[in-house]
Parts: structure tokens; sequence; C-alpha cells
């Protein structure tokens, strides 16, 4: 136990006092022994403010932080201590005039989360300026001015945030920014993305989304790289469409840049975790170079007269993933609690189940459109190929196309933001507004196993570390 | 006009006066145009008993039938005709008692559509000795004695369907089949595979579920090879686990075995649609070679008195799709339905807002057990990673691991099929009873650009026709 001792930061009531009685401080190294046998060791954290009220954070040696609940009977040992003295390392620069100006918008998410480098501790709270000091080659790249939107997690990400970002965006703009870089949880990326293709008009620079999987105290961080590809993509890029920029690999050695409509996060760990769907990706940034595949972007430029922003959407759309043995009570109840539009999610080319057909008759007679995309997430809704599908058809639902579920709910509910005629509504979710729909697919992209069979074994055994 | 008419098939109402005045018939090649200005040409079929009542059937020239709404105002014109006198093309094959004995048990979906070869069309109705016929080869492999259990469309297989199909299995198993083949419709055999996978305890054989994902009269039908592989393996595979045995790649050159708790159908229309999920695949069939790439297999011939049927399941179990700003009313009203179980398809290790915090609470204090999968599909739910993670598994959520929703929802009516302890029911969840839950994922299966970057515009190229 130390000397000068300080109570263990954040914590309260009981778990406090347990704390405070073992002499356990924010940064000892801990060693705690269950009843049930099961051991942990880890560095203590300060307690954020969301954290249960019995649970303790520490950082364990794989670099993830951990909650572990800790029931009365379990011993409690600190095993060693590092004080950590954090302060923001934060980097005044002069405006250099010869490069472009970008800002960046920090939302939360795990591209923003701080490291302690005395202690190894991740802090959640951020400040943009923090990512200027950890990324030094940002200076010759371009003036970035980072600003703090707010810090929510991204599953909180919502359709008021998609709204505050895209005004907060179209100001930046407006104040002369030549690109824009949004700081984004990565859960809900495809979310976000989507809802401000569909708000940002005519877009005149480029809107670049990027978070990291790991936090920046990993030594497999992929944020440091993220931010300096995304930084340069918004300053230099010739294109001027919301994209997401983020590993495309498990190495470091180059970034995709993914139209926001056509991407998807497809692994809940994995650094290369986005994917477009369906397509290739609009290219990809490898040491500060730019190289698009493809020529059918909407280039850097555009009129500034011509930029505007259109956000009226209504809220109150839901989304329904169809499983064999679903019943109609559940779509009735969406349609109780006055829900305007519903995304379905149905299998194969978009099929739902016989015992649906009464709910989707509901929803025809009170002009509640039913939108359907794939379970498969790849490939077309197709629903005049056999009798459930013309069965739909006949029940009013309007064909999703390839559409992913994530861009087709920010577009439904900014479809019934601009009419409420069920009609006009199906021509909106059936045109292709920022890329979301396309007229093929490609065959790159679909999962397939990789080096062929006769490579199985070998990349049976190169698997990726499952944190 | 013909000089012997017979009006069209199935068709009712003032749709057949229609016809009939047109003097058209089944098998007519007819020409629709429409005042909007769309026109179709294609083969009168005979109508389904499903279709709706102000749709007729054609055959189109790329091999798929389609529905057509028929409005008043439309011109029909009759331009070719060439009678169709279907009748089963049934094979009588004296048992080989050299080769093992296989049932295969039809139970509607697209391998089972029958093809006239004088029209060209497809008939819905199915006799699954047809396939017999079709499929000249089978003789050489097996017994083949072919059953219809009944005659649904994929997405209307549900709980019910899944218990009588494993009953019919277990008939068969005692009645000593060596292999068991089940025809399924494509859009839910990881369901239904799932299911059986739980319900069939200690296999002594092989089963093998198949299905196709182009009707058999198309030049690119995958049918007569699909089962042609299934019956290699069902014969003589040394395997005895529920699997699917679908194409591995567009072209007819192999197919993959899948275990059934780990594949998903990952396109809507493509032949090698279905796809091991964050794992290779058990191994292929190729010229009725069967090779394994893995050595983690059940094999044939367990003891036969150890293999028992475990059907019981409660099927008041549901699944909801997480998305940002999803509030909790929709799955407080799943719970005022009267379920006993929710799957949640959480956005990354497995997330939900804030907003849906309330309904989790519900469903703790009333011991609904709430089980969280990914929806990125490959990876784990982890919910000790972040703090949403933790306030989750505070409020008493189940980690789903890398089980993929198919996988989990029937696991969860199996689970409360067994016992209703909320406890008990996480146990089993989180316990690995038929290969639905891996302890690693593999790199391989991946979805990634294939042939590398520098192949891009040539894979964009040779991109699948979208049908």
């Amino acid at each position: 136990m130390s000397e000068e001792y300080t109570p263990p930061d954040g914590y309260r009531g009981p778990l406090q006092k347990r704390l405070t009685k073992e002499g356990l401080r924010t940064w000892s190294m801990i060693r705690v022994i269950k009843k049930d046998g099961s051991h942990y060791e880890g560095v203590l954290l300060p307690r954020s403010m969301h954290t249960s009220d019995d649970y303790i954070s520490i950082k364990v040696d794989t670099g993830y932080n951990i909650g572990i609940m800790l029931p009365d009977d379990a011993e409690i040992t600190e095993i060693g201590y590092k004080a950590g003295d954090y302060k923001i390392p934060e980097k005044i620069v002069e405006r250099n005039p010869d490069l472009p100006d970008v800002t960046l918008l920090g939302t939360g998410g795990t591209v923003a989360s701080r490291l302690d480098y005395r202690t190894g501790a991740v802090l959640p709270a951020f400040e943009p300026s923090e990512l200027f000091s950890a990324v030094p080659e940002l200076i010759e790249i371009c003036n970035l001015t980072p600003k703090t939107l707010y810090k929510i997690l991204s599953e909180n990400f919502c359709a008021e945030y998609w709204i505050k970002t895209a005004e907060a965006i179209a100001k930046e703009i407006e104040e002369g920014a030549d690109g824009i870089i949004i700081g984004h949880g990565t859960d809900t990326m495809s979310y976000s993305g989507s809802a401000l293709s569909y708000f940002l008009r005519d877009l005149p620079v480029p809107v670049v989304i990027v978070g990291s999987q790991r936090s920046s105290d990993r030594p497999s961080s992929d944020g440091p790289i993220n931010i300096m590809n995304a930084s340069t993509l918004a300053a230099h890029g010739d294109l001027a469409e919301v994209v997401v920029v983020m590993h495309g690999t498990t190495s470091d050695n180059y970034d995709f840049i993914h139209r926001a409509t056509r991407v998807r996060k497809m692994h809940s760990a994995r650094r290369d975790t986005f994917r477009t769907v369906g397509d290739i990706p609009l290219g990809k940034i490898k040491n500060r170079d730019i190289e698009f595949f493809r020529d059918d972007l909407r280039r850097r430029g555009g009129p500034p007269e011509d930029f505007h922003l259109d956000t009226k959407i209504d809220e109150r759309v839901t989304m329904l993933y169809f499983y064999p043995g679903m019943e109609a009570d559940t779509m009735h109840a969406i349609i109780d609690k006055g829900y305007h539009g519903i995304i379905i999610i149905g299998t194969g080319l978009g099929h739902v189940g016989k015992p649906m057909y009464e709910a989707l008759d509901r929803a025809k007679e009170e002009e509640i459109p039913v939108v359907i995309v794939v379970q498969p997430l790849f490939g077309y809704s197709q629903l005049r190929v056999y009798e459930t599908g013309r069965d739909m058809l006949a029940r009013g639902v309007i064909e999703g196309k390839n559409m992913l579920p994530e861009a087709a709910l920010p577009k439904l509910m900014w479809a019934l933001g601009h009419t409420k005629d069920v009609d006009e509504v199906a021509k909106i979710m059936q045109t292709n507004i920022a890329g979301e729909i396309t007229t093929r697919e490609t065959y790159s992209g679909f999962p397939i196993l990789q080096g062929g069979v006769k490579n199985f074994y070998e990349t049976y055994t190169s698997v990726d570390k499952i944190e």
C-alpha cells in the first residue's frame, strides 16, 4: 500500500469502500480470485460513469479492458503499482497556408480512446486534439482542426445525431473546409454513413468516416493508420462523397475507400471488418498514396452553391428480421405502436412465410410502406420469381433491390420525411440516391476460401486471434 | 387458335374468362403488351393454387417463371403453341444388394421442381421418383428410395416441420437406411439444418440436406449435380452429422460439405450461395469423390442404440435485429405477446443502444432469456470489452458466442423445451451441441477481393448475371 493514498477514481458505494479498505488505487496492478476458481490480473482502471456499481474495470495483458463483478467473497490483492499521471499531450501547430484545411469531427467510439502511456490504460474520455499529437505525420498532410461534436458510443448514434452531424458538416463546408473527417465508432458506421449520404446533397468535398477496431494503446491499433489515410483522402482525394476509410487487410498495409451506402461491418473484431458488399471498393490508400479502382465517383469541386442539406426524415421506421415460423403478431404490434414504415429482412430473394401475410395486408390497408431487403446480404430482392414473392407483391410490399439493411433503414426514414404517399415512397426507395442500389453486383468480394481448396490447412492455422 | 381447345389449367374467375375468350391455352407462347409500354413474351404456364387471381404465370426466355398482372386494357396475343403432354418419367429400378440404401425425403423447394421437356415449363408439383429418372447416374451410387414428406416452400418450413422431418429421418434410420437425403428449399435450409442437428442425437449415418438454386429445366441448374453429390455422401461418406451439400463455386466443378450449424445462405441467387461462416467446410465432393478437409467429424457407424431423437422445444422464441435508434417498444410488445425467449442480433460485438435497457431489465425480471448474436455474422459476441456490453451483461443477457442467427434461434427453442431456468438455458446456449459454437474462427472464408487488388477490373467484368 502506497503512502500517499488516493481512493480509486469514480467508484461508488460499497465497492468504493471495499477498494479503499484494501488500499487499492487507480493504476494498482491487482489480482482477483473468485470462489468459483476464476482469477484475473490487470491494472485497476478509473471507473467510467456508465459502469455498473458492482463491477471493477481492469486492463488485462491482451490490452483489452474488462469488467469484473466483484462478489464479497472474492479475494482482491495489489501485486504492483505504477502511478499514472496522464495529461493531454496537446500540440499547437501553426496553420500551413500551402496545405488543405480539414476538420475532424469527433463523435466518440474506439478511434477516440486515449492512452496513458505510463500505465497502458485506455481512458474513455477524449479530445480530438490528442490524435494530432499521437499521429505527428498529420502535420505534413493538412491543417487539421479537431472538434468534439459529442462523445457517444456508436450503438447510441441514432437519427438525432445523424442530423446534428450533417449540420455540423455543412457548417464546416460553408466555412471553407477542403474535406471533413468524422471519427465514429465502428458498430453503426454504415447506418450513419448511409444517412449522411442521403442528407448531404451535391457535396463539393470528401466526407470521410473513420474509426478503429483496436484502442490506440494496443500495439495492433489500426487507429493511427486509419486517421492518416482518412486525412490524406479528405485533404487531397479527388472525390466528393461520403465514404468509410478502414483497414483493407489485417496488416497495416493499406486502407480501403468504401462508399458509405455499400459497406458493412462483417466481423465483430477484425481490423479489416469493413467490406464493400456486392461490389468493389472505390479505391485504396497506402502510404499517403490514393488509388481509385473505378471512375464512377462523384468528383471534388462541385459548385458550392449546389451543395445543400436535406435532413427531412420520419424516425418512426423499424426493421424486422424474418425467420421460419415468424408469426404476424410482432408486425401487428409494430403497427399498433404507430410505426410509419417497416424494413423486412426476408430470406432468399426476400421472402416471408404465409403467417405474415395478414400483417402485410394490414400494412397495405393502413398505407404503411414495407420494404424488403435480403437476409443473404449479397444479391437482390426479386419477388417475381416464386409464388411467395408474387403473393407479397400483391400485398403491396416494395422490393428493396440490393440495398443493405443499414442503407435501407435511414433511406426509408428519409423517404417518409418527404412524402407519406406509398407509391411515392416506393419510387424513392427504388431509385438510386447515393450508390445504395447498383444495377449489378461483382463476383469480387463474395466470401470464398482464400488460396483455394489446397490452401485450407494453411489458412486454418493462420487464424486471427479472437479477442 | 387450336382446333381442340382446352382452357388454361387452374385459372379462375374473370381471368379465366379472359384467357378463354382469347383462345389461350396452357403452353401457348404469348405476348403481353401493357398500356404503360411494358411487354412480355413467354409460355403460358398452368396456374398454381397459390397465385393471385389477377396474375398469369409465364416462363420467359431466361428460364424463370414470372407472374404478370393482367389489367383489362393489356393486349394479349398467342404467338405460338407447342403442346405439353407431361407425364412422370418414373423409372423402376431393382434394388442392388451391393449398394447402400439411401432414403431421399422430399419436402418441396427448387430442388423438387420438375420439368416438362417438351415445353420447357417447370411444374411446381413434384414426385421424388422423378429425380431418379432425371439423374440416371444415381443407379450406380446407391439404392435410392424417394419419399415425399410434404410439399412446402422453404419460407414456411417452421418448427412443426423440423420435428416431423426429424421423426421421419429417425424412422428411416431405424428401418436400416445407410444415409438420408433431405430435399429442401434453399432459403431456410440453415434454420432447419440447425434444428435437425440438435434433434438427432448420436447419429449413426449421414443426414444430407440438398437443394438447388436453379430449377431443373435451366441449362445452369445445379440440382442434378447437387443430388448426385448428396447421394454419394449419404451412401458412402464416413460421416454421421447433419450437413448441407451445395455448389462450391458458380461452376459445376465441386460441391462443399457444410456443417449445418455453421452454414448460411450468403447470396440471394448464386449457385455457390452457401458458405461456411468463420470456418472451413468439412470437405468437398467432386465426381463422386469425397475429400474431407478436417478430422473433427463425427464418423459413421456409431452404436445404433445410442441414436435417439430429442425434439422437445418451446416454439415461443423470436428474433430482433437491433439498429441505432431502436426503441424498447418493440421488445416490450414481444414480451407482452408472451414470447419465452429472444435472440437479439446486436451490432459489433453484440451491442444494443441504451433505450433498449429498460426492456432488457424487464426480460430479466420476467425470466425471459435474451441471447445476443452478432450482426457482422463473422466473429464472436463479447460483452466484456466495452461498457455497453457490461451494462447488458448486468441486465442478464447471454453471450451467444459465435452462433449464427440461424443456429441460435432453433437452439433457444430447444433449450427452452428442456428447462425454463434462465441459468440452465444460458448454460445450454453457451455449450457447443452440434458444431454451432467454435473456439476460434479461421481467416479463410472471410470476404476478400478475389485475385487481390490487381485483379479488380477483371473480376468486375466477370460478374455473375443477376437474374
